[in-house]
């Protein structure tokens, strides 16, 4: 074995500790009993925790390790996104199995790390347990927004444009693993328009949509000629319209915000980033989720989507 | 079922969120995507992650649920007191076995809760998962120290005191599961005494200073007729004898600091606090760890403890 070839738990963290660049906020980093951080003035704190579990989240494979470490983060950086912050460091928490959890946990932080770099995400902390059981990877990543900049899930107004980044559906036939958080996008559009509400889509379009709705106590009216299809979606050929995926499929981790007509019409025509935006519908005061047909006939949206020829319930 | 019964993991978490009282630094707490929080001007973040699983670190029976989530909350504390931090706000995934995932949950969280509410920590977020293994239980606890004020493993100096909290061993009898993390102890000492380096004792007496040392590049000489022993390492009766439980028993969660013999004699005169203080040893210059024997001869103290008989390596 060679010589920086991690052989237990403690030469795991050493060796993931030498991955970490160094980054001026960090005080103190991995090797003390808590990360050390600085603390830029004038913002608010985001701290969020996502748990992925082998056999639930993912499965190795198809995945592969490092796909695993990158979708760990990405859920995270969709949250950060999701409230408009920046994402600034993240503690990771690796269960690792009894056979090969070493090489398997370093090209997991591969991934994580990766991904990190790219993000300015400095790996702060966290830890390493050994067991008989799959892999579970926690991460919890912390964040800073500037507190009267911060997009929350309940500021829906009636009237607002209802948006959504990128295109939907399919997700589980890869891009749930391999998929951009839209730090960016978010960032950007909280800097160009005043967004009102945001929240990004893991549990499918019409369940977060729900959120939003129940949050901010409005309605919603969606175009379903407006709702950008993905080519997964269309590809799926399982039996489910794209539509359906595109109303249903979680882990999308697309961005859905509520805005003025009057900002929603400055990002159409003139978009400030290349991932595709799109006007999927409108805010309305009176309470309920429905869906506008091609011929202009409202049926209900319910949380779980919705499936043609089953519009008395959710669809499972 | 009672109405107030949660039933899935939605519910769970409108449950919890009910049991989380109210604070002014959450600007956001669960229900949103990430939690928000006011941070304190002139503050430094801490930041800590640690993660107990179902037949590593815990068995039920005998631990209780309740004493599950307490460990789990007081584990992370316990490496806030360690950098002399006020814990202020935790984020909790639990990974949960499908049979009475739901009412487990509760329990631990009780646990949890139980236990912030007793140091002011107030639970921000976290998430909830379900699946066909044992119940993981990962905490994420955020704190606050002045910058200038934190106390660190590396800041031990030739002459030092070392000194500790409590008493030592035994504890897998049953503190490991009920230990009060040391907390208020550790504000206390950071107020009344310059402490130079800390560490929580929770991979054993033996490791943990080898930890200090290691990182401060320095040595140190124990004295074994000084060592506080615990009622539970006496009262093992597994064959080891008490010093060896005291030495290398892990989860004892007690602090191992170093100081000034000035300082360690005034608080030997004047203790600040009920929780026992004990003058252990002191550190030396030279590199090394040893124990001064009760005929004052020096041997050497690896890490993993000290057996009678057994002094050319560690320990298992």
């Amino acid at each position: 074995m060679p010589a920086d070839q991690p052989h237990d738990e403690f030469s795991l963290i050493d060796w993931i500790d030498k991955r970490s660049p160094g980054d001026p906020q960090v005080l103190l980093g991995i090797g003390d009993d808590a990360a050390l951080l600085r603390v830029q003035p004038d913002m608010a704190r985001l701290a969020t925790m996502d748990t992925l579990m082998q056999g639930v989240h993912f499965t190795i494979p198809p995945a592969s390790p490092r796909q695993v470490g990158h979708k760990a983060l990405a859920v995270n950086l969709s949250d950060i996104a999701a409230m408009a912050g920046r994402p600034r460091a993240a503690l990771v928490s690796l269960v690792l199995p009894r056979e090969n959890g070493i090489p398997l946990a370093q090209e997991v932080h591969t991934g994580i790390q990766s991904l990190a770099t790219a993000h300015d995400v400095v790996i702060a902390g966290g830890d390493t347990n050994t067991w008989n059981g799959p892999l579970v990877v926690s991460l919890t990543v912390l964040g800073e927004v500037d507190a009267h900049r911060v997009v929350r899930r309940d500021g829906a107004r009636a009237g607002d444009w209802i948006m959504v980044t990128g295109a939907l559906g399919g997700s589980g036939s890869g891009k749930h693993l391999a998929f951009q958080p839209r730090v960016p996008e978010a960032l950007i559009l909280n800097e160009q328009v005043s967004l009102h509400a945001m929240i990004d889509i893991s549990d499918g379009l019409a369940a977060d949509l729900h959120h939003v709705l129940r949050h901010s106590g409005v309605g919603a009216v969606v175009d379903v000629t407006s709702i950008p299809i993905s080519r997964a979606a269309v590809e799926c050929g399982d039996g489910q319209t794209p539509l359906e995926h595109a109303l249903c499929d979680g882990e999308d981790f697309e961005l859905l915000f509520t805005l003025s007509p009057a900002d929603g019409r400055k990002l159409l025509e003139q978009p400030p980033f290349a991932t595709r935006l799109s006007k999927i519908g409108e805010i309305t005061a009176a309470a309920g989720c429905h869906l506008r047909t091609a011929e202009g006939r409202l049926e209900a949206l319910p949380p779980r989507g919705w499936q043609h020829g089953f519009h008395s319930g959710p669809a499972i």
